[in-house]
This record gives structure tokens, sequence and C-alpha cells, in this order.
């Protein structure tokens, strides 16, 4: 994305994108089947619950005035008319912590007058939802998010943890406050007699304990070993909402001998009940005209805040590892959300933006999901073929057509995002050249459809819009099922709230660089065994030790100021401040090519150096030898590693491709690496000379017959 | 061992064999050094918490007769004797269930009987442990343990499952009743009523998991990657005490809100208080002779039941896998044990007898102390060879002679038991030849002295006797520890009992194929990547499935037996049926060759093959490629996969040994397996054409020049 402040070119650019795709946009959802049904799912939970979590939060700090009927209904709403209209599907909306935060404040502040008062919050709320949606049409016309390119990796990941942090903090509070009478309740009541507080206290541990623990195995199911494929593939898919049902089942359990109210369960309006609806319409001119420009100042914090959240969510959500096709859509979504800001505020529930981790954990489910699709597609294709008994590069030429007609129609597009099948396995080839029968009809020896062909996919997402509309519309869905939603725990909420957080670790490279400083000297090759980003073989230890430290102590002063009661929800400028930091601090103390490993920024983006391709075909090939279905996990949440983006006609004129190789070139997303002796003591090996124990080759071709490119001995 | 049945022949041998070592048995105890504490630890905990557990279930069955201190001290004294006198000093004497069972159903019978009632009752039991110590001595004499051949795998896994399902039982019936109102308590104390029942049951949940997963987790942390290499030796070595002393610790932080007896702890008599000796002194001549004569009848099935307990915890202690050096002790320990048991029946305290899972515990933890002295000793010696710029041949060679010094001296020793440093690993050889300086001197890139040394460690277990001492006198020591030991939560105590069963699962191959029953088809091929037994690839699935479900079937009579009320105590019969079930039985259903992989009976063994031995020497070249230092974890716990026994004199004539290779061969006790395309659909490959994909190669030589048999172009 260009850096442009010419006014309104932004929101063209944007627009002009997405309007390309977007009938493929409802064309390729639909194509998906019933399988679109488990990362909708996934994320309806995870956008649910925190919402409904959140919305009690709202009732408690505003009297009652909102609730989780309006957070929801908002959620809802916004969600659905971004899907709908909104540029960039995969990022999910809806009312997060800082809005409550800034509600509350608000709240506290107009009870206090007395010609405001509880009665016309809202519609002052309105007056600020109004100026904030005006800020934020100047920001989007303006071409505010040009500068996104300029939020690196830093200041995204260390977002991405204090959010983490964030949750984590809710979850254990949450735990805590089920030992304690909750302040709205009658403190005479049997539950809350010290035995039964105790007892309520001890069943929520076992019950948030236990909703954490299933949840994150039953996320890693697709790799077990035991049970059949679809069994495994259902609880990785559907585990997480399946064991908030299951120990909801179990609090239950105990019913006939404990006092109703044990254990503690979700408190919320009946959205049938007189009185819920009276807030929705709001008598804006009521408000004296001193508040209606008082409220500009609120609706400043709120409108840096939101174009803030939302586009970090948004990058985060289209990160370079997720290989997407499709274009960004950054300023027009920044446009759209003033939109929803105005409505929101009009009819009086709490605006919705761009939530984290929900929407790269979506962007996450659907790359998932579009592994699926091709692997069946593929596994069906190789079968077919090796009933006709193909050879292995009929097979391979076949399964490279099949895997043509699944790809989105390229429209818009740079050469270098396209990708193909992975080369064809060094060992596959071999394997087949030792029996001599390179021609000859393959069977399950040479090539096991089931396992083989996990290996060939590169990473992809399944970019649509119909998951984003399904989640959102259950999330609508969740005011009317309220009285089901009463029945769950408090306590599993908690630990959906852990959950939430340590889902959203892996793949951060600045958790991880955390926890390498934490391994012992002696274990640090095993980083470099797993997939790991490039830092961690061309960075000093030293160097990274600085660097995570750095952050660290930036991240601990942003999580002490959201302790800080009201100037606390003003930490995102702290975040913002990364950028300047980032670009005029941090250059003076690190040396450029590392802070280019550490934190790839495309404004100081060197040129491409000759061999980098050659390098990165050669780990590509290497990748082979890791196993099975699992990788997907693995490719999705662990690797993550930064795939150097290197513009792709530098590519092509830097490689020496062989002649009957057409341009496409492979580039395989997944990094591998077989440590070396040398490497594996921790000094960083020359960028150039890093090249690993496999032969250097050019990237091989994707002709008809892809065998030709690396010739094999008969 | 031969079958003799020739009176006293099986006792002299035994002392024989014993004898030659003894002095060495001590001495290499002490020159182990304060590590010896690591295993005394871990095993004194194994011992005295369910000796505690049973003692407390005792005393509400006895009326209060017998309690936790008269098991303690059982255990203790036993112990020591064994320890001190014993034969086989890695066995574990204790206090064990089926003794608490039997004593159970001599205490209902004789407090009904007006001539024997509760006062005499210690004094019949004296009568009954003088005719259980007669049946042994006769069976000792008469080398009745000479069939412990005939147990074989089968036998002793099954008895080791039934176990775990034992101990598995408790943990769980004890957490059920941590929410119900014990027998012996007033139901109308504070801590009773339902709130705080609730209450307790809850905290018994939190604690007992707690335990459970911190044990499990804290088991493995020598595989961690955070930490320095001493803190996870640490927490490996004492994790579960420190666990159980955390969790107890965690027990007392809401003390101040709840009533006293939340969470239940340790019930026990204080062993000062007056009347705690009273049972110590027995009147045995007050016992009319009918019930003399009668306590023959409970005697015959003490008698089986520990000729049959002892033996095979013994036997457990002792799998070929462990590769001991010292000999077996069967008779004469049977023989000791004549004497313990008359020894407690006439100071009044239930016997103990060998127990199981402590005893092969015993074992594996003190491989893991082998593997860690000579680690410790092979790491100083090469890092000193690298100081003084030895080539990769010196250091080699430097590494072998400190090796051999720190071997037990070879007194009674069959050929095929020597073992050496297993094979030069080829990689580094080739690594060294490819930079060409195969005789400069070796730098940390050819030989990572770390992680290289583990890989060449053969599994050898410190075999002496001071950690038995020591843990049987702390057992000892509990007794005057009561006030301490009752600080511990009994739910403390159920997620322990939950851990010894987990803990005795791994290396099971009865219960490795229960899991490879429901391992999915298609990702059975994960298990031929890990550590394996030979079965796996050469016994056809459907084969080993049916074997399987009948073992599984034979497993779940004898659990149910287990709660037939007093025939229950005989289920060892049940086991012991397997001897005639094994031998003529199964032969009928099952191929002899599939026997032999599946359940090797050393009377069936057929002459060892020529190629045996070159299959192996190969199969051990290919384990370098496995890890680190947490490869011991996995030897030791996971591994244990037969080891194929063929008596040396057949292999030494068999195999050509390269001309300069003196007698010793290297014999690598692990093996690994890359999987081959063919053979990972699960058909079996032939047993002798099982090459791997290393070239078949002699085993290399022991010499001064280890280089010379494997020749590498320079």
């Amino acid at each position: 994305m260009e850096e442009t402040f010419v006014p309104l070119r932004g929101i063209k650019n944007d627009l002009r994108g997405r309007l390309l795709c977007y009938k493929q946009d409802w064309t390729g959802g639909f194509k998906a089947g019933f399988r679109i049904l488990a990362p909708t799912t996934y994320i309806f939970f995870a956008s649910a619950i925190p919402v409904i979590s959140f919305g009690e939060q709202l009732e408690r700090n505003t009297d009652g005035v909102l609730t989780a009927v309006q957070t929801l209904a908002s959620t809802a709403l916004c969600g659905i008319i971004h899907s709908i209209v909104g540029g960039q599907p995969l990022l999910i909306l809806g009312v997060a912590e800082p809005t409550v935060i800034m509600y509350t404040f608000m709240f506290n502040f107009a009870k206090e007058r007395p010609d405001l008062g509880r009665n016309l919050f809202l519609a002052w709320t309105g007056w600020v939802c109004v100026w904030t949606a005006l800020l934020l049409f100047l920001l989007a016309v303006l071409g505010a998010c040009s500068i996104i390119n300029r939020f690196t990796r830093i200041a995204g990941e260390l977002f991405g943890l204090l959010i983490a942090m964030l949750f984590m903090q809710q979850a254990i509070k949450g735990v805590v406050d089920e030992f304690r009478i909750p302040k709205r309740e009658n403190p005479n009541s049997t539950e809350f007699i010290p035995s039964w507080r105790f007892a309520n206290g001890m069943f929520a541990l076992v019950l948030s304990f236990g909703l954490l623990f299933t949840g994150l195995r039953s996320r890693k199911a697709r790799s077990w070993r035991y049970g059949s494929g679809w069994l495994r593939s259902l609880i990785a898919d559907y585990g997480v909402p399946l064991m908030v049902v299951v120990w909801t089942g179990i609090s239950y359990i105990p019913a006939s001998s404990v006092p109703k109210g044990i254990p503690r369960r979700l408190f919320s309006p009946n959205p049938w009940s007189p009185g819920a609806y009276d807030n929705w319409t709001v008598d804006m001119l009521n408000v004296p005209v001193l508040y209606i420009i008082g409220a500009f100042i609120p609706a400043t914090m709120i409108a840096v805040l939101y174009y803030f959240d939302h586009s970090v969510a948004s990058q985060l959500a289209q990160q370079k590892e997720f290989n997407l096709r499709k274009p960004s859509s950054y300023h027009y979504d920044l446009l759209l959300l003033g939109f929803l800001t105005l409505l929101c505020g009009l009819i009086g529930v709490p605006p919705s933006n761009g939530v984290i981790p929900q929407s790269p954990m979506h962007t996450k489910s659907l790359a998932t999901l579009k592994h699926q699709l091709l692997r069946n597609r593929l596994v069906a294709t190789a079968r077919r073929s090796m009933r006709k008994n193909a050879s292995l590069g009929q097979l391979y030429g076949n399964m490279q057509e099949a895997y043509q007609q699944m790809q989105t129609p390229l429209i818009y597009q740079e050469p270098s995002s396209r990708q193909g099948l992975k080369e064809l396995k060094e060992t596959t080839i071999q394997a087949a050249s030792s029996i001599g029968n390179i021609d000859a009809p393959v069977d399950e020896t040479l090539f096991d459809v089931e396992k083989d062909i996990d290996d060939l996919l590169p990473v992809e997402v399944k970019e649509q819009r119909l998951s984003n509309l399904l989640q959102a519309a259950m999330v609508g869905g969740c005011v009317a099922a309220m009285p089901f939603l009463k029945k769950i725990p408090t306590s599993v909420l908690w630990g959906y709230f852990a959950f939430m957080a340590i889902e959203s670790l892996p793949g951060n490279q600045f958790w991880e660089r955390i926890l390498l400083l934490f391994t012992a000297p002696s274990r640090r090759y095993k980083v470099l065994e797993d997939y790991h980003a490039t830092f961690v073989e061309t960075v000093p230890f030293k160097t990274i030790a600085v660097f995570t430290i750095f952050q660290t102590i930036y991240l601990l002063i942003c999580f002490g100021l959201t302790w800080v009661p009201i100037a606390g929800v003003m930490f995102p400028l702290m975040i913002m401040l990364l950028v300047p930091v980032r670009q005029y601090f941090l250059p003076k103390f690190f040396k450029g090519i590392h802070l280019q490993d550490l934190d790839a920024a495309e404004y100081e983006e060197a040129p491409a150096l000759p061999f980098n391709l050659v390098t990165e075909a050669e780990i590509g090939a290497g990748a082979s030898h890791a196993g099975d279905g699992e990788i997907l996990d693995e490719v999705i949440t662990r690797s993550r590693g930064e795939f150097r983006h290197t513009s792709s006609p530098k590519i092509t004129s830097s490689t020496s491709t062989p002649a009957n190789a057409p341009q496409t070139s492979f580039e395989s997303p997944r990094q591998s690496y077989s440590p070396r002796l040398g490497e594996i003591r921790g000094e960083p090996s020359p960028r150039s000379g890093g090249r690993g124990p496999h032969s250097p080759r050019p990237p091989s071709s994707l002709g008809k017959s892809p065998l030709s490119s690396s010739t094999t001995p008969k």
C-alpha cells in the first residue's frame, strides 16, 4: 500500500480493489458448503462471549442503562453491515473493552450533572458518536490509514500481547471475584454465606480450569493419534463451543445439593421484558448546547482509539504469512466505521470496532478451512490418477491442474503473491528413482495420498464474506437466545477468557522472543528444529535479547497505563508513539539489517539480494520432512515466521530460471531448518551464505512436466 | 535362570551370585554421592504415601487395632532388613493392598468369635504369619521361583495394569468420598453441613488435579526448553515430593475463611500417645488350638499371594531392557520374605512384600541416576580432550577409557550383557570427513559435548543398596514425623494415587497395544516414528488386535474379581492361571513367531538367526538422530521395546567381526526406526529382511582407533 494523503484516493483504491472480488466473496463462501460452519461457530463464540461479559460489566457500571442486550445488538448490527458492505471481510467487529471503559467514564461524568443525568446519558453519548463519526470520516478521507505501514510488527505484536494480558487479567479477576459477594446482590441470601461462597469459588476454579484445559486440548485434536479422522476434525473445529456446552452441563451435576445461584451464571435482562427497549429512541435535542460541544473531547479520544484499534485489527488479520490474495481496505473500512458509530450513537447502543484477537483468529480458522478444502480435492484427484495408473509426473500434473481450478480468480493481484503447489518432494523423487520406476504407475508406496498432500499445500485463506455475516447474525440471535445463554456459568466465561489469551500467543514473534530469552542456551537449537522466524538465524542472540527487553518494558508501561483510572483508556497513544520510536529511535541502537529481520518495515526495505530466492527455494525444499495433518496447525499457529517480502520483478530478474520454466516460481510459505552442526551454536550465519544441507538449486518450474527441471537418473 | 527344582540349589545360586557383588553394592552407592538422594526421595514418597493410606484403611476396618503407625513400621523394618541382607536390592518392600484386604477379612472373622475376639486378633494373625512363613520357606527351598521364567510379559504387564487400575480406582473413590461424610466422624460438626461438604469436595478436586497435573509435568522437566540445566534436573528429580509440599501449602491458603477440617487431612494416631504400643507384644499362646490349626487356611492364600507378588515385583524391577549387570535372587529373597513375615507376625504388624509399581519405578529412577553420572564424567573427559586439541579418534578413545573406569567390576556376568559406548555416530564422522579434517582437533562444530554424549550412552542402572536402605529408613522416620504428615490433605493423596497409576503406564507394552487399537489407521505410522517394540513391525495388526483384546478381557475379569468380597483377594490366582494359558492355549491360536514377538518366553526361544545381530547394529546406528537429554526419559519410560535376547556365543560365532576388532561388540539397547515408505502401511516386513535405510554393516569395533572399521574417504 502506497502512502497517499491525497483526499479520497485511499478510499477509491480500496473500493476499486474490493469491488472486483465482491462477487467472488459470496460465491466462494457458498461453495465451501457446510464446512463454513466450523470457522463461523468458532468466531461466533470468540465474539459473543466477551461481548456478553462486557455487557454485564457495562450494566454494573451504568446502573443498568446499557446491558448485554445492547452490546450484542451493536455487535450484530455492525457485524452484519460490515460483512455485507464492508471492505475487508476478514475483520470482525464487536464492542470492545476500551469502549466499555470510555462509556463508564462518560456515565460517571453525566450522572453527576443535574442538567444531563442518567436520563440524558444516551442522548449525550449520541452526540459523542456524532463527533467521533465526523473525525473518523476526516481521517478516512485524508488517508490517515496510509501510515498503517509504519505500524510495524513491533507495534502490532505489542498490542496483541497487551490485549492477551488484559484478557488474562479479566479471567483471573473473574475467578477471584467468584469467592466474593457481588456488589449488586443481596449479601444475605443463602448462596453468600461464607461456606457457599467458598464452595462457589472452588467450583468456579474447577469449571474455568476445566474449560481452559479441555478447550486448549481440543484445538489440537487434528494431531491426535486416536479416533477417526472425521471425529478429530469435528473436535478440532467445534471443540471449544462443545466444551462450553459440556462444562455448562457439568455445572448442573450438583444442582440438587447446592442452593440456586451456585455456580453463578450470566445475569442479563430478558430482552422481552418491558423496559428493555426504552433506551432505543434517544432524544438528542434535549441535550444542552454546552454538552453537545463538550462531547467533542471524549469523541477525539474515541476516534483515536477506534482509528488505531480498527486498523491494527485489520492489519493483524491480513499478515503476510497468510498469503492473502484479495486486497486490503483500510481507508474505506474506517469510513464505514464512522457511519456505524453514527448509527450506534443514534439508536443508543455502544459502537463496535475491529477486535483483537478475534480478527486474526478468524483468518487462522479460514486458513484451516481452505487447507481442508484443497486437501480433499487433491486427495480425490490423486486417488483418481492412481486408479488410472498414472506415473508420478502425471499425478503431479493432474494435481496441479485441480489445484489451479480451486484458485480464486486472480483479478487484483501482484505477480509475487501467486503461488503454486510446493516443489515436488525430493524424497519422493529419490524413492522413485531408486526403485527405478519414475515412469511406472504410482502406488501408495511412492506417494502416500493422505500424508504427502499435506506437505505440498501452501498456507492459503478462504477469503469470503459468508462466515463473517453468519457469525454476526448468530450474535444477533443471542439476543433472542438470552434465556439459554443465562445458563452458562460465569466461571466458564473466565476460563474462556484465559483460553482466548493463550490462543492468541503462538505465532506472535514478540512472545516467541520472550520465550527464547528463557530458553536455556543448550536448548536453543530446538527452536531451530521447529518452524521459526528468520531472525533466529540471522540476528545475534544479544541483539534479540536487548530488543526484546526493550519491547517488554514498553509493554509493561502500557499495561500499567491501563490501570490509571481515566487516562488509562488512552493506552493506544502509547502504541502509536511506537511509530516514531521505531522510525527514529531504534535505528540508533540496532543495525539496520537486524531491525529488518526483527521488525521488517517497508519504508526501509533493502533491495533484494540476488541469492535471496535461491535460499528460500532451498529452505522450502527442505520442508518436506515435516509430517502430517497437524502440520497445518503448526503452519498457521506456529510458523508465521516472516516470509521475507521481496517484490516480484526483482526476483525474476535476479534468478537464473531454467530455460523451460514459465514465469511462475514456486515460493514456499513455510520455512524449515535442518540444523547444521556449525549453526546451532547460536552464532549468526552470514545471511548470504545461509545455504542449508540441500544442494543449491533454482526454483523449479510449474509446467506440464514438473519433473523436467529436477533431473533424476533412471 | 535355569529351571531347577533340586532343593536349596536356587537359594545357593542366588547367594553365590549376590555375595560376589555385595561389597560393590555398598561402595557403588556411596560413590554416587548426594545424587543418590534423588531416586531415594522419589521412591520414599511412592512407598510411604500408599502405606499411610493403607494404614488409614486398616484403621477403619480393624476398629483401630492396626493403624498407619503399624504399616509404616512394617514397611520400614522389612525394607531395612531386605536392603541389608536381601538378595535383589532393586526390590522395594511395603504393606500392599492385598495384605490390607486379607487382614480386614481376618479381623471380621476374628471379632465374631467369642474365644478370639478383638483382643486375640493380633495373636491369631501371628499364627497365620507362622504358617505363611513355613509355606514360603518350603516354596523357596523347593525352587518354586524357577517357574518365574514362565511368567512372561503377558502376565507381568497384565498385573502391572491391574495394579494401575486399582490405584486409579482408589484415587477416584477417594475424591468422591471427599463429598461425603466419613463414617467415623461426627456428622453434626460444622465441616459436614452440606455447604462445607460441597466446598470440601470441590477443594479436593482442585488439590488432587493440581497435584496430578503438576506432578506429571514436573517429571518431564528434563526436556523443558526453559530454565537452566540444574533447575530442570532438580525439578525432574524432586518435582513430585516438591509438589506434595506445594499443594499442601496451597491447601492452607484459605485457612482463615474455612472451618478446621477443610480440606480433610490425614488422620493418624500420634505414635507417642499412650496405648499406641499396646499391640506390639502378642500373647500367641492364648489362642485356642483349633484356631492355630485353622490359621493354615488364610496362610495358604497369603503365601500364594506373596509368592506371586514378590516374584513379579522383582521380575518387573529387572526387565531385560534395563541391561542389569548383577544377578537376580528370586529364591533367596522368597526365603527372606518368609523370615520377615514371621517377624512381622510375632511383633503384631501386617507383613510387607515386594510392591508394584514402586519396584520398577525404583529401577527406572536408578537408570536416570546412572545416566547422569556417566554423562557428567564423559562430558568432563570430552572437554578435557578438546582443550588438548585431540582428534575425533582420540576423543572417542579417551571417552571410552573413562567409560570403562565407570563400569561396575564385572564379576558375575555373561559376556552378552557387556556393553560399550554406542557406535560412533555416522553423522559425526561424515561431517568430519566432508570438511576433510578427520585428524584435526575436534571443536564444538564436530562434537557437541552436551548433546552428542547423550546419544552415545546405553541404558544402565546404578545397582546398589544405599537408595533402598535410605528410603526404608525414611519411611521409618515417618512414624516420628507423623505430626507433619498429618498436614497433608487427603485429596493430595488421591492425586498422588492417580499420578502413580499414570506413571506406571508408559513402557507397558500391553498398554501401548491398547492405545494402538485406538490409533486411527492413518496415524499408525506415527508409532513407528517413535521408539517402539519389535512387534509393531513384525506382527500383522489383526493378530496384535486379537491378542490385545484377549488380554483386555482377561484383565477386566481379574479387575471384576477384586470386587468380589472375600474371594477377591485371590485375583493373583487368575494371573498365575495365565502361565498354562500362555503355554498351552495361546500357541493354538497364534503363530509361534508372532507370540515370540508379542510375548517372548524363554522356553520357546528360537535359535538366533545369523543376521539378527547385524540388523540390530544397523538399527542402533540409526538411533543417532534422536535429540537430547530427554532421550533419557524416552529410553527409560517409553522404549522398553524388548531388546531381543540372544545368548552371546551364538552372536560371536555368527558375525563377521573385522580382523582388528577386539571381542567387545557394540550393542545398542535402543531401537530407532526411520519409516520406509513400504513399511508404514502396516504390512509386516519379513523378520529377516528388516533392513532399514542404513547400509548393512557389522558392529564396529571398540579399539584404540575406533574410526578404522568405518572407513571414511578424506
